[in-house]
């Protein structure tokens, strides 16, 4: 109300590393955005909804609230299970309903997604997505995960996307076993935050710029985005999170993927139009919690169809 | 007419080694299924024009006619060449423009797919991909693809999805250089027909029932299939094919999909239903020329629509 009347949603962006959350309109605008580290299942759902209450103080009351989580989690409303968290290594949120617990607290309508698919819907609202359908987001963190986009909307099916854990040839010469507690040496054993700092000792930015990591890591990620595109020929990618900060990743990734692909596939996203079509986020650290308000703003509207049909 | 005024469509599955046709009506029902060889661009769109009209005279007129052709093909309605053929090892057919070329003889509403859409577009209407959303058609045969739907619909994009020039890591002491023309040892250089005629000098089912080959063949195909799992997260999965036809790699398929997924995804289509999740045609060799009829009858859909809004 204090906004001049203009309806008010929520947002929460539950990562593994922190928990961002916020209120903003349907435009994107975002007027509180708010950061702590996710911790145990308890603290960090009872912290999220003392802050949803502070801004509810502060702006009004939102009309509804997206959920943006890590994952695997279930999303497939007729499922049992609907909201629970899966087989994650954060054990302490193994078969916690988040939708569940965030939802009968925030009392209105409520909706999830994975994290990497609020980011996306994030960037195709707002950012570098805007007009390309298909349309993919990667983020490259502690883990490595995709949100994908198809005629606008979210794939989900069989859980959802889990691109991270593809698995790629090795690079020549490359004898790390790999990170990966499930699969050891998939794409995110091989290249996410963690496998970069048991490798080098360090994070990328902390090494020599032409340190040989860069080429080792730009492998599997071209890779990756390879495998993206022939499976899912999305018209735009966006690569962020962590690792990606390193600008210098990009370069190198799209030279990759335009290898990997030989020339198979005649269009000018890949040729001389690839520095658009393989990019850097929009929105920067705040795609994933604007892709959650955006959630929120959809479960209202569902929510107030389903009242008003 | 003579079938009672029930509406019927045309359909064209254009094979790269044969070519499918026939019409029929909106319920899947077959009237008649034409068959000739694929040869150069002219005899063969010729003949196919010969042969509709054929069906024609018999049937009455077709108000819709739907092509499935082998790829890779613009889909892309906006682009300058919508319909053309693209980088194809068949280099007689490149820059044919197969939609303009069928659906200016043909005269009615018309639209286009690729092979491996249409037949994962029967497959869903009256076959094995029945209420599967996302849903997947891989056919393994002189090449590998697959035909993906995503809320019902192809998705198309950046081309579409070309999921067989995947790259797997290879399996132990396979020292065979691959036979693709454009990567080399891609999935389909690696475990498609001719390679495997290369490899072993014969076809699968030539092969002794305990021939190594199985085990190598299954081993790239299960990373195809765990690839798109990973991408796409369909509920359904379709083998189709020649290679297929051998069904002792279904079961060595499931298995290496749940070995290389090693239980993260917690579902029970990896689990106790696999058998229900990974499976053979339901319309055998008749879902390609099936699902360019429904191709026909959207396009005449669609067509009556925009003439009557």
């Amino acid at each position: 109300m204090s906004e001049g009347g203009r309806a008010l949603y929520a947002g929460v962006e539950l990562g593994g590393t922190n928990v961002v959350f916020g209120v903003g309109h349907a435009d994107g605008t975002l007027l509180d955005r708010r950061q702590m580290s996710t911790l145990d299942p308890d603290t960090t759902l009872r912290g999220i909804a003392r802050g949803l209450d502070e801004l509810a103080g502060r702006f009004g009351p939102a009309r509804g609230l997206g959920i943006a989580t890590f994952g695997p989690v279930r999303l497939d409303p007729t499922a049992r299970d609907y909201g629970s968290i899966g087989r994650t290594p954060k054990t302490a949120w193994r078969d916690v309903n988040v939708l569940q617990e965030l939802g009968s607290r925030f009392g209105g309508p409520v909706d999830i997604q994975t994290d990497v698919i609020g980011a996306a819907i994030g960037e195709a609202t707002w950012g570098a997505g805007r007009g390309r359908d298909p349309f993919v987001y990667i983020t490259v963190g502690t883990g490595i995960g995709a949100g994908v986009l198809v005629h606008g909307r979210p794939i989900t099916g069989l859980l959802h996307p889990e691109a991270g854990h593809l698995r790629a040839p090795r690079a020549p010469g490359d004898a790390y076993p790999g990170g990966c507690e499930f699969h050891r040496d998939c794409i995110e054993g091989l290249a996410a935050g963690p496998s970069i700092v048991a490798r080098w000792g360090g994070r990328l930015e902390e090494l020599d710029p032409d340190h040989p990591a860069y080429e080792l890591i730009a492998h599997y990620l071209s890779h990756l985005v390879t495998d993206i595109v022939l499976c899912v020929a999305p018209r735009g990618i966006v690569l962020g999170g962590g690792v990606m900060t390193n600008l210098g990743l990009f370069p190198a990734i799209r030279a990759g993927v335009q290898r990997l692909l030989g020339g198979y596939l005649e269009v000018e996203e890949l040729a001389e139009r690839v520095g658009e079509f393989i990019v850097p986020p929009g929105l920067g650290p705040d795609a994933g919690v604007l892709g959650a308000i955006e959630v929120g703003r959809n479960a209202a509207e569902i929510g107030r169809a389903a009242r008003d049909p």
